[in-house]
């Protein structure tokens, strides 16, 4: 089995070493020194900086930034044949999808829900998929052998899957995820004068503000492709935290601890822990 | 040495777990059964829900709820002698200090910078505090030798003391501790439905919600009492998240990068990973 992945970075790397011994990895980068690190790190088998590199293979993985993942396709696909499985690990997935179906006949998209803040193929680990979700997102159009081959790779990965449908996936990540990182994000504004008592940040800190370390252009592009998911969710976030402003500041007290209680029991629940 | 610790709570009891051996502890809350509790645990020499049992002590510590600490401080000061220091752990600083100073010779305000979201008896650990930080408080009014009495008592408890005069104590606190709190409960108005969902929650969405899990007593005690300084913190954070829904809705993507590069650089600054 041959299997070109797109993109060197943290998830394309990090595919590569898992699948390593399971097949024959291709890795194509647009940066020829990654390419080379990774030919010298086994890694990959074969490399190179060329879309062409991916002729012939079973499959491929696009693993280059959300906004890039289209322009990538339409390049490798007219390099490889209708019976080639195409996949790409996109933190959104509704435009993807349309897009790039429209081009292939055996696309599936996929989400493995993975990661940490720093990219880049210096960080990419062989355990980083071990027991986590990918998420794919075949549609009423998608084969089914492809979609059983993207099921196949990503298990191949360590990860198990969930399918769900493209929209229903970027409504899902807008509340897990894409908001989680906003928010924590938009926090740092209130921080920057923090450094001078960096001994005082306690753990509260430091975790509610751990994803604001994250890679700024890759968030970029995730907010701006779900915005019609995340524009509301903004909405509804200021529309109560302007509530709990005005319980606050009319000592409003049982309203307040009534409103804390209930998140507080929702996180609970999440968890596993109900009180 | 013979300290008085008013409050079994989850603070209050690892700091008499903390001190035991160093000194002999008298334990005092108003739930008998905890009291009963410490000292089969051994975690208290002798308990009482009786503040008159705090007399003849040389330290008093008032670990209870931010709104029952004056009352608190109020009732024991009855008891005890002019001489014997009195500290608390409260949260808030600014109008603690300034009730209780008018009634002791001998208060300085602390707060420890240590806890976990699950409060009570039960989740106090003896080295809770253990290379942890605890702000103290004093004013132009406090007595030298109090400070010295009181630091040296969170010193045994095994944290490291930073002084700081109570306004800045609760404006610092504000950004530090009680915003993000603020922020992660808000959070959970929109993850009311993510429990048929939970097999997809990764680290980010777990970390950053952690703290929406607290005590909401606790909290909305502490946002009632900094509201001062709360407030316009949340103005200042609703009017950012609302520049950055602009941005994303009308697709400025240069000046969003721009914007989360600036968080990015802010969180990595202060864990000292700046890139």
């Amino acid at each position: 089995m041959k299997i070109a992945i797109i993109g060197l970075g943290l998830i394309g790397a990090s595919m590569a070493k898992a699948l390593r011994g399971s097949a024959t990895i291709t890795g194509i980068d647009a940066d020829g020194r990654t390419v080379r690190q990774a030919l010298d790190d086994g890694v990959i088998a074969s490399g190179s900086t060329d879309m062409a590199a991916a002729a012939h293979s079973d499959a491929v993985v696009i693993a280059v930034p959300v906004c890039s993942i289209v322009d990538a396709a339409a390049e490798v696909i007219r390099h490889i044949g209708t019976d080639t499985v195409l996949t790409d690990t996109g933190s959104t997935k509704a435009h993807i999808v349309e897009r790039i179906e429209a081009m292939s006949p055996c696309f599936v998209g996929s989400h493995p829900i993975a990661g940490k803040e720093n990219p880049g193929y210096a960080h990419s680990q062989e355990d980083l998929f071990r027991g986590a979700m990918t998420i794919i997102t075949p549609t009423g159009r998608s084969r089914r052998d492809c979609v059983e081959r993207v099921t196949s790779l990503w298990e191949t990965c360590g990860t198990r899957i969930q399918s769900m449908d493209p929209l229903t996936h970027d409504r899902l990540m807008a509340v897990i995820s894409h908001m989680p990182h906003l928010l924590s994000y938009a926090s740092m504004k209130l921080a920057d004068e923090l450094h001078i008592h960096r001994q005082l940040l306690g753990a509260g800190f430091r975790d509610f503000t751990r994803i604001a370390a994250s890679d700024p252009i890759m968030w970029r592009d995730i907010f701006s492709d779900n915005r019609e998911h995340i524009l509301p969710l903004i909405d509804t976030y200021v529309q109560e935290l302007l509530h709990l402003r005005t319980l606050i500041e009319q000592d409003r007290t049982k309203d307040l601890e009534a409103a804390l209680s209930s998140y507080a029991q929702i996180r609970r629940t999440l968890y596993g822990h109900p009180r």
